[in-house]
């Protein structure tokens, strides 16, 4: 990777985004957050067709929802887990010692609680659909948006730690989220060049962890599952993926025992927007004085 | 407390909200959403004679931050920190094994990160306007929003644990301070009026932890340090705080080294809007089938 310094400091320096002192993790300025809320409107309209189903959820998920859909076993690398302090008066005092001191055994006392970070906007969204029963219909479209976390510190700000995700998820036949695959690329790369971003679709592996990631990995590739369209931002050799399309066959419905009227387990897919990308991108490829009503 | 359950279920019945599984962390729905979102309009046009400066956090922010604050000795019990996996592939090996039977001692191999969860939307704003040096001019406004996690689990729909608050930071003289808190309270009664919601001012204390609290929330009483609008949502009896008016002498300036141009500390002082339990409010004394358009 060679990621361009001088890209992180202008961004900072037009007051698009703001240093906190952790990689990764940055305050945004007015500019940043109008062009942020153009383009959610620009792919709200693009997904306006299927008529989705809206659903908004906080930054933080049950923690049993990512055990039971795997997330944990194959991003225990990435899942920022919750945890909080139990303790009696005694231990309070302990902590406010090394706490003053400095002293950063202070968290050793903290324990977990039911909550993990949102990793991806779509996980919340399936227990939430399937605990209503059956689908209604044979597919079903959510329109989704939520802050997500991903514990990779970077000096890249287009690989933060705290991101927002919109997305569409499909739920329904296979055959159905084959189409809706299809059908979002096209019009992903379309979109793309309306913004006038140079992109490339690519097939593409999620980050799973270790060696028993591998054979994930290698099983997502030789399935197809997973495809990105990359548009070159911080790093002119290694393109960003900046939406991602993923087949999921009935991986989150067996979790969640989402079904079709006929008792089929559901099959999913998604597509997913990484609004800090897009916005990056089009700060990186219009200029630094890009204002929202530009695009 | 006498909290009415009829009222969660009719704002999940509403698709208001949606439950999760985890008390206090539920999805939005449409119409809950599109009434946040005009009471941001609304209180954006409050705070804009300041003409105040945007800036946008995300849901974490630095660990660093909430220790040199004293968040972390304050309210211990209410901090959500974010830990991670940093184990190798044998580490990993145990941690599926345990995932998979439903063993929770899968999290005791989590480990801090230099992250948590925001626990009030201003927190981040201090150090990030110190770090620009001394204020230029002898009041500064910022107009912040962020999600805020507490864990405080409950049944309360209006005490979520995930929610989100929009501020309006004061920063300059302690005369300017005061005199920012008194324009705010009469603001925050007349747009209470506005929305035709139930109200009242009143003094109020943080929820500091333990015995050593009690002796901090002694001092914030008799300094006058907060007060709050309260409104009757889930409970009749007991009002909840829906917009907050917080007095910070030089609390969060010395934390982070914030002065005035002739090298004093700055004095701090914040109003923040309660964006769920204001939405909550009003469904609460308009009715569930209350529109944004109708405000």
């Amino acid at each position: 990777m060679a990621i361009d310094p001088a890209f992180q400091l202008a961004l900072l320096r037009h007051g698009l985004l703001i240093g906190t002192g952790v990689p990764g993790i940055y305050g945004r300025g007015p500019r940043f957050e109008a062009v942020v809320a153009r383009l959610e409107t620009l792919i709200g309209a693009l997904g306006a067709t299927a008529a989705p189903e809206m659903m908004r959820f906080p930054p933080v998920m049950a923690r049993a929802t990512v055990e039971q859909s795997g997330y944990v076993q194959a991003f225990p690398h990435l899942l920022g887990t919750v945890h909080c302090f139990h303790g009696d008066d005694a231990a309070h005092a302990v902590l406010v010692d090394q706490v003053t001191c400095g002293d950063a055994t202070w968290m050793t006392a903290q324990a977990p609680t039911d909550s993990v970070l949102t990793p991806a906007s779509c996980y919340p969204v399936y227990p939430a659909v399937a605990a209503r029963g059956p689908l209604p219909a044979s597919s079903h479209v959510v329109d989704v948006q939520s802050w997500c976390f991903r514990h990779e510190p970077s000096p890249d700000p287009a690989r933060m730690q705290a991101f927002r995700q919109r997305e569409f998820v499909f739920m329904g036949t296979p055959q159905g989220a084959a189409a809706f695959r299809e059908a979002w690329q096209a019009r992903a790369e379309a979109f793309a060049r309306r913004l006038g971003l140079p992109h490339r679709l690519a097939a593409a592996t999620d980050p799973f962890f270790g060696w028993h990631g591998e054979i994930m990995a290698t099983l997502q590739r030789e399935g197809g599952l997973k495809s990105e369209l990359l548009v070159p931002i911080s790093d002119s050799d290694n393109w960003t993926a900046c939406i991602s399309f993923n087949m999921h066959h009935d991986h989150f419905s067996r979790a969640c025992g989402l079904r079709l009227a006929n008792g089929d387990l559901a099959h999913t897919a998604c597509v997913g927007f990484g609004l800090e990308r897009l916005a990056l991108a089009l700060f990186r490829h219009h200029g630094f004085a890009l204002e929202a009503d530009g695009l």
